[in-house]
């Protein structure tokens, strides 16, 4: 086989076949494809697309070009969730503990953060001593203790798509629907799951801020899953605000903790419920989406979702008394609260601006090898609807150093408007199957 | 700049400024710009076009990539053809020299052949001791000498297109119409012609088989030179079957010194005529085309285009005993008739299958590093739509190798057909300018 055949044949707005690409993938990974003709071959892909057929075989080469995890010993379903990334974005945190309490088990892959979007890793790894790069046998064991893990992706998963989404991102080929959707699914079935849950997040803090193209995203990934005969969920969450309170590292934890106390925030319980109870459905713990969730409110009440939680930080080298104090936790020491200029309503609290904001203190990275500090970040004081009066404070920042905070400042200010509208965002839009 | 926003603006189809082409032409040049970027970028120039300001900034940074002919010196106008290619192409060999006799000076830098197709310096070549390879210096003296020279391209002229046509070749993004345009005209603008008559194939035996993207590739050549103030006209030509009767090297210097004498082929001479009477419209030696032509006829009649050539082989180091006699020509000495199966018209000699046949014999590159054998080679012994009998020569086959004849045969074969049409192909298809 010859890749400018294939090449040319994509170019051309043609079907590749099955061998075809997966000769392909695997050429590539050899070091048998040069970088210049696959990134012709991904510019072409953006350009013309990928059929289901297409997309289904794409997806299983790069997920075959590494290890896969095999959890058929574990005799409970696995489930997990995905989420596409946004600004205070921690649902991953309390949920897996919470339908781990309840018997699925969730073998939870996460990433780290970047740009104006936080990573589950990130905010994990604020907790003293808890460590996210676990191996194989590292994984099982936290799985077989606390129900669930949650790590970093080793690489030996998927070596394929990180060959290649090094490649997109240095030329113009990152925001491909059909090449995101291999991508992440090519990680998320590694962990040989039964079901999945996809989040994907529309709004201006979302990687899709078009409600069209996180559609045409979800129903792409749903039907990869379907090729795959894995059961998978869509859903299309609101990002044009942060979601929870929270935006930092240590405050994440903090929050996440509360949700699993009962005294999360309204719009982040909402979503750990209904991913739970879709979650709990897939791992045939539920007859129906309500019934999960009714059962993941008793998780939260009888308190077993925070002793999982808890057993998870103890297996993964992490203070387990985070979850009844949150001291062990760093905290910046500077206060500052940035208030409202008149009364009104809160008509705007634009998620990336309140993410660069954060990143700008010093809790997200501009580069992949920025340190993140976990103790500095930002509050919502309030929530896009709320009536606010003039000197009420809408946000609190937390911070280290006078410098970041005037880089972050007017990014803040900027993010925020008052006005008439006291109209709140649909948190949740569509859900996908 | 980066070039990472430039590839994304060409991928969404928006026009890239003059700076910005500029900036990346001269930073890939420089290898500033990866390969794998590029690559990416020409994939999606592929697919979205160039607009006439993003092709005339394109060309002219490729252009000023490398060094530039300066014959400011020169007090006549100087004026050029170009042919898209073709099979038994010979038509630059007797047109220079009979326009360098009337008076305008060819600068002509040719290629040579690759595929199918011939190439006008490995024609050259078989004339013994002639060199094609000219320093700024040589070409110069020969143009004093004899009006005009006929050489290879130097590794200082337009090394952009040099390496991005290196890369296109491997990536799948040689066809396009604005990448070809760009780079047959930033060379052939590297001559400082105040004129230019280009002769785009169209047929079997062409680059563009189809005349719409033949007539689409001569209307953005001929834009390119009027955005930069060059006089060029196009002509679409049939290259279903080949020019002339003579496919090989020797043979075609033959069938060449034969125009000069007014001994040529019809289709030939007449291509000969039309596009040096264009020639001297264009650089100022006649009123029309039809003036011109009449000139060009002259100076076959008087001989004065077989003495500028004779001076030209000299010049460059050749026999100019060439002229006189085609003793100096090295032919193969085994020739072998195909003869026509049955009575009738021969209504197909198609161009493509034919050159593949001469290639196979030797007359031609299959890899840009084979040699050249310039004694074998075809003799077409009837052209389409003349009336053929049974056991009539149609071709004769001129070899020096049972094994290559074997492999060339079949292409020959399937390139004939006898039929009942009686019909010519037309010769001159269209004119563009």
């Amino acid at each position: 086989m010859n890749v400018v055949d294939l090449i040319e044949l994509k170019r051309d707005g043609l079907a590749l076949t099955d061998i075809q690409i997966r000769w392909m993938i695997d050429a590539y990974t050899a070091g048998d494809i040069a970088d210049y003709q696959m990134a012709a071959m991904l510019m072409a892909v953006y350009l013309r697309g990928l059929d289901a057929g297409e997309l289904a075989a794409w997806t299983d080469s790069m997920l075959h070009s590494g290890s896969v995890l095999d959890l058929s010993d574990v005799s409970s379903r696995k489930v997990d969730k995905h989420s596409t990334g946004g600004v205070g974005d921690k649902v991953s945190i309390p949920l897996a503990p919470l339908v781990a309490a309840c018997g699925v088990v969730v073998p939870m892959i996460s990433g780290r953060g970047l740009g104006h979007t936080g990573g589950t890793l990130d905010k994990l790894e604020s907790i003293p001593g808890l460590s996210t790069a676990l191996d194989e046998a590292g994984f099982r064991r936290v799985i077989e203790t606390a129900g669930f893990a949650m790590a970093g992706q080793t690489e030996s998963v998927a070596p394929a798509d990180r060959k290649m989404y090094a490649l997109r991102d240095v030329t113009g080929t990152v925001p491909s629907v059909p090449l995101i959707s291999a991508s992440i699914m090519s990680k998320k079935l590694a962990e040989d799951l039964d079901g999945l849950v996809l989040d994907v997040k529309t709004g201006s803090g979302a990687f899709m801020t078009d409600v069209h193209r996180a559609r045409e995203l979800a129903t792409t990934m749903v039907g990869i899953g379907e090729a795959r005969g894995t059961d998978v969920v869509a859903y299309l969450t609101d990002m044009s605000q942060p979601l929870g309170n929270e935006i930092g590292n240590s405050s994440e934890i903090r929050e996440s903790v509360a949700v699993l106390k009962g005294e999360g925030p309204e719009d982040l319980t909402e979503l750990v419920e209904l991913f739970g109870g879709e979650m709990l459905r897939l791992g045939g713990k539920a007859a129906s989406t309500e019934e999960g969730r009714a059962a993941i409110r008793r998780a939260i009440e009888d308190g077993s979702g925070l002793t999982a939680f808890a057993a998870m930080v103890e297996a993964q080298g992490g203070d387990p008394g985070i979850v009844e104090t949150d001291d062990v936790l760093d905290f910046a020491p500077h206060r500052v609260d940035i208030e409202a200029s008149h009364d009104g309503h809160l008509v705007r609290a634009e998620a990336r601006g309140l993410g660069i904001a954060a990143m700008r203190l010093g809790a997200g990275r501009e580069k992949t090898d920025d340190i993140i500090d976990p103790g500095v970040g930002l509050t919502m004081r309030a929530k896009v609807g709320d009536r606010v009066e003039k000197g009420q404070p809408l946000v609190t920042v937390w911070h280290r150093d006078n410098g970041k905070l005037d880089t972050a400042t007017p990014y803040i200010d900027r993010a925020l408007e008052i006005g008439d509208d006291p109209a709140v965002p649909n948190l949740v839009q569509e859900r996908i199957e």
